[in-house]
C-alpha cells in the first residue's frame, strides 16, 4: 500500500466518524423501511407466514458500480456508515435503482453523482437477491471501464462521499485493514478479477 | 449436469411454489422487521438522518455453511423464497446467530438443524455487513469439510427445507439456470473456489 494513500483515507475515516447519535422519533407512515405480512400456501398444501422488507415506493433494488480508470486503479468511495463498527467504510458507488429506471441507467447516474465520472462501457458482473428470505431487492454489479472525470459530484442533501483510488491490490489490503466490509464490495471485487489488468 | 439430479431438483422446486398469498395485518409491534431513526453528528460537524433495520431482538447477523461431504459434492438446501420471482431458491444452510451464540455455534446448529449433517471441521471463509447502510448485521461463511449425516432434520414449525448434494461445477450452472440468486451463496462459491476439489 502506497503511504500516501493510506494517509489520505485516514483523514477521510477521521472526518466522517460518527461523534454524537441521537434518536429520532417519525411518523412511522413515514419511514423508509417499512414492512407487510403475508400467509402463502405452496403446491405441497403448506401454508408459511413471512414478513417482507419494503424500502421506499420501489422495491430497494440496488445497483453497485466499481469504476477502473485508464491507468487501471479502481475508484472507491469513502462513505459514514453509521450502523457499522467503524462508523466509516470504504466501498464502491452504488445507490438505489429509481421507478422506472434501468439499472444500466441507474448505475451510469449513481457513479456520475457520487464522483463525476463517466466510464467508455459497463459490464454486468453479477446480479442477485440482497436479502433473499424477506426481501424482493434484486442487485446488479456493473464493471465500469476507462473511467474519466466529467463533472463535479453532486450529492443529495443527505448524502456525504468523498473518492479516492487504489490499485486492486491496495483494496485487497484495505478488506484485511477492516475498512471494506460490505457484502456488495467483496462480491464486486471477486467478480471482477479476472478483468483487472495485474 | 446429471439428469437425474435436475429432475429431483425440479420436484423439490415445484412442491415449494407459491399457490396462494395474503397479506395478514399483525400488531406492528410484533413484527420481526422493525426500524428506528437516528441523527448522527460527525467529527466533519454535519449532521445525517439514517434509518436502521432491525430484525427481531438481536441485529439480525447471519451464519452460512457451504457443506463439503466426504467425496466432495456440496450439500444445498431448497427453500420457499416468497420474495423472489421464481418463488424458490437453492441455497446452504444458514440463519440467523442467537443472542450469545458465537457464530460458529450457530453455523453448526444451522446445519445440523436443517440437514442433519455434522462437519469434521469448519472454516471461516468471509465475514460483512448483509446491507452496510442500513443495518449491523454481520454476517459470516463458514466451510464445513468432511460433513456426514448424523442426525434427523429438525426444522422450526415455519421452515420447510429440502436438501440435496451436487458437485461444486453443478452448482455453477445452478446459477446459471438461476436457481441459486442469494447474495450470499453466490460469495460463499467464489470464497470457496480453491478449496474445492475439482
Amino acid at each position: 500500500m502506497r503511504k500516501e494513500k493510506l494517509e489520505e483515507l485516514k483523514g477521510y475515516l477521521e472526518e466522517l466518524k460518527t461523534i454524537r447519535k441521537k434518536q429520532v422519533e417519525v411518523d412511522s407512515s413515514k419511514k423508509f423501511l417499512q414492512s407487510a405480512v403475508y400467509d402463502f400456501t405452496l403446491s405441497n398444501g403448506r401454508t408459511i407466514r413471512r414478513e417482507q422488507l419494503i424500502k421506499g415506493t420501489n422495491n430497494g433494488s440496488a445497483v453497485i458500480v466499481m469504476p477502473v480508470l485508464k491507468n487501471g486503479e479502481i475508484l472507491t468511495i469513502i462513505e459514514p456508515r453509521v450502523f457499522t463498527e467503524l462508523g466509516v467504510g470504504v466501498g464502491f458507488p452504488a445507490g438505489y435503482v429509481e421507478k422506472g429506471e434501468e439499472s444500466s441507467a441507474a448505475a451510469l447516474r449513481e457513479l456520475r453523482e457520487e464522483t463525476g465520472y463517466v466510464p467508455e462501457e459497463i459490464i454486468e458482473l453479477a446480479s442477485f437477491y440482497q436479502d433473499e428470505g424477506c426481501s424482493s431487492a434484486f442487485n446488479r454489479i456493473y464493471l465500469g471501464l476507462n473511467c474519466r472525470k466529467m463533472y463535479d459530484q453532486d450529492l443529495d442533501e443527505s448524502e456525504i462521499v468523498s473518492y479516492m483510488t487504489f490499485t486492486y491490490d491496495e483494496l485487497l489490503e484495505l478488506v484485511n485493514l477492516g475498512y471494506i466490509k460490505g457484502c456488495n464490495s467483496l462480491l464486486a471485487l471477486e467478480k471482477a478479477k479476472t478483468y483487472i489488468k495485474k
